[in-house]
């Protein structure tokens, strides 16, 4: 098949390497050819092939496939596994590699709307991992990671209960005469909700619920819960599942509902490493779950990484398609040109690649941020973790959330202005922006939704502010608060810029702070203040984003300048990735800088405009070696815009023309409605 | 049924009458209850009731259960027609009145996602009667009014052309022998793609195709092409017709591709009421398609009302269910809140409804205003269209352009805004907003791409510029660019803001007139420079239309409180909201607004934003009666989040319960797959 000519003549043309580039962006040569040679052994063979677009099929059809999908790709990706490390040890990192590979690109290329099956390899398993003890991972964990008769779900949201985790009305009873829990949903509010693969896949869940002994409360646990025949797979007595429907996005997950009405599980399906119900009742509470919450932590880092990878499959996709459309002239009676000559597509496109390479350079901080952190907490045991000074966690928590929330709300946006810069066409299906987006903006709500995440990182940049007052020591991504000086505009364009929204984010943390403080005076509680503050607040924790984000994306840049690990061509363009980043935050922040910087003058800011656009004009002829060198597969982008042979209007003509609507020349409802009402004469 | 209890309290405590409201909102009470009493006769009628919820089925399924049910809609509504005006003229209002009831709220409640005959009472008759001749009328009209064989379309755009007509590459040869044209798609890329109704509906299209007689090129031409047999139904020969795939939104309607291959038509199936080809080839010109100009206009103002119907659907749906949704405690150990009584989101909810109702207003100022340019170009002939002094359709295209643009664009990103305010909920597709998100983010590139739009206003503002340097005089809604005062901040909050936008407007055109010129300087033809000047101008056509929004929704607001048009209860209310949006607009445009209007500070915007939030605070008690009185049926807004009893969670149950995945306890996938598999122990 041949290549789009346009496509090739950007790739002659570009001076930026896109396998150096590949390269780099993999974490190295060898992890770019492991990835390509697996996508290989699974994207070429033909039980992976899919004779229809699942955007065609029922809902029902659409959850037969994909089950019959994953198990193949499970039991073939084990063997793939076997093959290449015979004598693998199963623990948490382990793990962790396994579900990389059900959730990265592979998975990805062959889901797109991911699969039932997942939650048993992350949360599901996870948890035993994390809370079961040592007899209970004996008990389970061998059968869960072959699944041998257990395919877990973990279900902890209700139906009418989400953020405010305490609030979760599901309740385990003991009964120590029998010695068994009793689980019951005791109101329609209480029914677990959301969880993936509970609808008609997991015969096991983890349930989280209030556990009562005697009457008694004594919190939040984890029950394994056992919800079908392992057989049969009918559900058990007492257990009412099914699935809750079509969504936005995520169509494969099988997300579903469970009823538990008194439900009874032996003893030792409390996972008890962190705290114990003994046979006679007795609760004993163990060590605080402080993994837990770096469990937390970690969802959100990895978020980071899964929202980038969208926008990035997104301006993939965006980029090769306005470079093969056509559409009008610019000069005289010359032909139509490709729609990314026009400027204003390169600032809808370019800047977009730019965010989603600077969130990659602050997510690899973060992680090594977040493993230090843990380590620190394995280390120092418990003393560590009660907030005392030296202690990170506070910060990697306020850090995560903030960066999580914003990322994830401004890849959406992202998403979004590069379908629709892609016109009609990027409305289809087939372009695959639509499932992108359904994935990407998932993420806005779970593990923390935005707004909420916003006022925790508020409170945590509140209580530094006041220790600033206090002369305390800040930790160091908010030592900025501390740090009064005006704007002085320097040489350094980027410098100035980083400082403008600093400067920006430490008034806004002051005005949140005294709007509290305000309606304090006013004889409302703490938190009916902290609640009257909320724009504020939340502003703040965008402002706090914005400003990391930047700084960290300038020392990464430098850091891995530094220790050489860019080619040349590579650093030239990555450079200018980041700098854009910066100027273009900046701007689009622009009502919050200049309002609380307001020695800028329009000079300046004409100044910052032109190398914005000079930026543009610069990075404009190594966009799609840049988008080559993200090497999604074709599989990956699953679109038909694309592609990386930019056979555009032959793919949707394909696409279209395998739908089943168009396999019959004339379809039923013609003789069974249509010409009944044109013989009625309407 | 009961209705949620604090749906009811919320309702008892409201100082506004929703009915009031709702009578003034649907044109008075005449209109209020007609609707009324057709909503109950096809809502209750058990033929629309729908087993399964349309995101369930396969796109197969749904096309056929919506032609299924849009044969049904039809012929009662013509007999609803029938019984209540006997004599019925056929004639451009009738038909208008027509299409009202099925693309407005009668439509949408259902079919939510559209339907394909809707394009053969818009745009396929609408042509006819626009562009045919008394003959062609006479001999097509009658038949397509009553589907007498007729089931239309209208095909324009192309696989690869769309917003640039004149590269349109579908060509219509004239045969003087035999009288005929010859119809041809010559490539992939002319392939007609979209058209409504083209896919498996449609028998006739009007096909617009490049008019060639003897070799020689008369431009674009629209002809009527018969593309199924009407008995058979299957497609003629040279004909390759199919449906183009699932979408973001609109799955109903049935869109489609066109081939055509040497398809003869008789030389009276060209639409020649502007233009002729004689017998013998002579190629007549008349008058040019002025009223296709205003066909033009006219959509765009109805796209308006449009975007702002979803904007408000999604708005109820969004405000109920935050009265409904408990989350978090606010004080202490008091049971958690309504989401609603969070102040952020009051911020996220309450604008949008103050936007959807300013929208509102300025489209029933557009509307009149269209109808008197019609009336200006009819009196005055041909003379008056060259864009003579005078004639204000210039003023009325640029406007409508921008408005169109910056409402879509708006209005969708506030739909997306409402849906996340609803957390996990609103990203189901039973919550509805997936498909209000989908019609009215497609209205971002119909009828005038967004960017495209922009650039056609901009070039407008620039020319009325240059004007106002030359001291001439300009139409009304660009008289403030002659106005170079400085803003003088007055006691008028409203009027500072309005007038602040206004300059940041001016400037921002100024900029872009300079911006073009500093490139023209540079030796580069217009063409680029207006290219090279992009973002210069399309933010400056936004900002215009920021500046007109808030002006024209104040003025409307007097001019009905004027002319008494609105009870004390309704006025006070929309004189709230016209404000929030007016404080809104200021500042979510802060960036502009502060860079070009430096002498603001601190304190007047802490003013605006204080102003801002006792907004927010006064129209929280009218929120829910607020949204009762926009009158949206249960149907119309079709989510199981909205409904006016706020029986959430039974319905989300109900919903799930009745997906067809959940009808069999054990789906087949676990005998033929995941058994397997947990046999073979992965």
């Amino acid at each position: 098949m041949s290549v789009n000519a346009d496509l090739q003549k950007e790739r002659a043309a570009a001076t930026l390497d896109s396998e150096d580039f590949a390269r780099w962006w993999a974490g190295g040569a060898f992890h770019l050819e492991e990835r390509r040679a697996l996508e290989r052994r699974f994207y070429d063979d033909p039980d992976f092939a899919e004779a229809v677009h699942p955007s065609c099929l029922s809902y029902k059809e659409r959850y037969e496939q994909t089950v019959a999908r994953s198990t193949r790709f499970l039991a073939k990706l084990r063997q793939w596994q076997r093959e290449k490390q015979p004598q693998l040890q199963l623990d948490v990192s382990t793990l962790r590699d396994f579900r990389l590979l059900l959730s990265g690109s592979l998975g990805t290329g062959l889901f797109q709307q991911s699969f039932p099956l997942r939650v048993h390899f992350s949360m599901f398993m996870t948890t035993l991992l994390g809370q079961g003890t040592e007899e209970q991972q004996a008990q389970w964990l061998n059968r869960s990671w072959h699944m041998d008769g257990v395919l877990g779900t973990y279900a902890q949201t209700e139906l009418g209960h989400g953020t405010f985790v305490r609030g979760l009305e599901t309740r385990a009873d003991y009964d120590a005469e029998r010695q068994e829990f009793i689980l019951n949903t005791p109101t329609q509010s209480s029914y677990k909700w959301w969880p993936g693969g509970l609808g008609n896949t997991a015969n096991v869940a983890i349930v989280l619920a209030q556990l009562y002994v005697r009457g008694k409360h004594y919190g939040l646990q984890s029950f394994l819960v056992r919800i079908r025949d392992e057989r049969t797979h009918e559900p058990l007595p007492g257990v009412d599942v099914g699935d809750i429907g079509p969504r936005l996005g995520g169509n494969g997950v099988n997300n579903g509902f469970l009823g538990l009405h008194d439900v009874r599980i032996p003893r030792n399906q409390m996972l008890m490493k962190n705290a114990q119900v003994l046979a006679d009742g007795t609760f004993v509470q163990g060590r605080p779950p402080l993994l837990l919450y770096g469990t937390m932590v970690y969802v959100r880092v990895i978020t980071l990484k899964d929202v980038l990878f969208g926008l990035l499959q997104a301006a993939t996709i965006a980029t090769r398609y306005s470079v093969v459309r056509r559409q009008s002239r610019i000069d005289g009676d010359r032909p139509e040109v490709s729609v990314l000559d026009h400027t204003t597509q390169q600032a809808k496109i370019l800047p977009q690649i730019a965010r989603g390479v600077c969130y990659r350079l602050v997510s690899d901080w973060l992680w090594r941020f977040y493993e230090q952190v843990l380590q620190q907490l394995e280390g120092g045991g418990q003393g560590s973790a009660t907030g005392a000074r030296g202690n990170s966690l506070p910060e990697l928590h306020a850090l995560s959330c903030c960066l999580k929330a914003v990322a994830t709300d401004e890849a959406t946006e992202g998403v979004e202005l590069l379908r629709k810069s892609c016109g009609g066409h990027g409305f289809l299906s087939s372009a695959n922006f639509d499932s992108i987006h359904g994935l990407t903006a998932a993420a806005y709500t779970y593990e923390g939704e935005y707004t909420v995440l916003l006022l925790q990182t508020a409170r945590f940049l509140v209580r530094q502010y006041v220790d600033s007052l206090k002369r305390k020591v800040l930790p160091a991504s908010v030592s900025y608060l501390r740090d009064t000086a005006r704007l002085v505009w320097g040489k350094d364009l980027t410098a100035n810029c980083v400082r403008a929204l600093e400067i920006s984010a430490l008034e806004q943390v002051r005005q949140a702070w005294q709007s509290q403080n305000g309606h304090k005076s006013k004889k409302v509680s703490a938190e009916m203040a902290s609640n009257l503050a909320g724009r504020q607040l939340t502003s703040a924790a965008i402002a706090h984003a914005h400003a990391f984000f930047t700084r960290n994306a300038l020392e990464e840049l430098a850091s891995l300048r530094r220790k050489g690990d860019l080619s040349q061509n590579v650093s030239h363009v990555v450079g200018q990735l980041v700098e854009l980043f910066v100027i273009d935050t900046f701007l689009r922040q622009a009502g919050c800088v200049l309002r609380w910087n307001s020695g800028i003058n329009g000079t300046q800011l004409r100044f910052v405009e032109r190398r914005y656009e000079e930026l543009l004009a610069r990075l404009r002829p190594n966009a799609v070696a840049l988008v080559d060198g993200f090497d999604f597969h074709d599989r990956v982008l699953g679109s038909t815009l694309g592609c990386h042979d930019g056979r555009v209007y032959e793919r949707l003509m394909e696409e279209a023309r395998r739908n089943p609507v168009n396999q019959e020349p004339v379809n039923a409802s013609f003789h069974s409605h249509l010409l009944p009402m044109m013989r009625g004469k309407l």
